[in-house]
């Protein structure tokens, strides 16, 4: 089952307009994010690293490691997105072992891109 | 339990020596590496990504989206390491989500790691 799958039906749901801040780099993270519709950026100090398509996941990294958050995320269009908690998060993990490798998956694609930019 | 705890008993190891090369980026990757002994360094077009020390693994990312090596590596030390299939580590993502979450953990410490070089 795809990550977008298992949260299409998710009644907690967060709208922001486009160009709104959804984090900011060095803030605490408490939850990742599905987009559910729209499009999100990713950038680190005005660069951007990404864009975050709808299906896909950003945020993750805060609820792997407990560290601040690596980069700041602003809504590209208008777009609805399903917050996860770090307890979900794990959850998740343990229940699904389809889910953990998609993790991996998108962690995997931003290490390739990293790695492009050297 | 640790990664380097899972693997300890691992009667499947290889040795390298100073210097040797482990694998090199543009390579198709089978196996990933847990550093029993010795440390190992990660690179791309010569620049130095990180060390990877006892405990630690690598070669994770051609297992998770199969595609060719993103890196090269290369025996900082004489060291030894306990190879795993792409079968042995959907195994362990199934039978064990603290195993799931520490390829994470290296993960999510990369993407910070690179993140500040940009």
């Amino acid at each position: 089952m795809s990550t977008l799958a298992l949260f299409r039906n998710e009644g907690d749901t967060r709208s922001f307009a486009a160009g709104e801040t959804i984090f900011v780099e060095g803030d605490e993270g408490r939850n990742m994010f599905v987009v559910l519709e729209g499009s999100v950026r990713l950038s680190v100090t005005g660069r951007t690293l990404e864009k975050v398509a709808k299906g896909g996941v950003f945020g993750e990294m805060a609820l792997i490691d407990s560290a601040p958050r690596s980069a700041t995320a602003t809504a590209l269009t208008a777009c609805t997105l399903v917050p996860v908690t770090a307890q979900r998060f794990k959850s998740l993990v343990q229940e699904s072992p389809e889910f953990a490798l998609e993790i991996m998956r998108v962690m995997a694609a931003r290490l390739r891109s990293m790695d492009r930019r050297l």
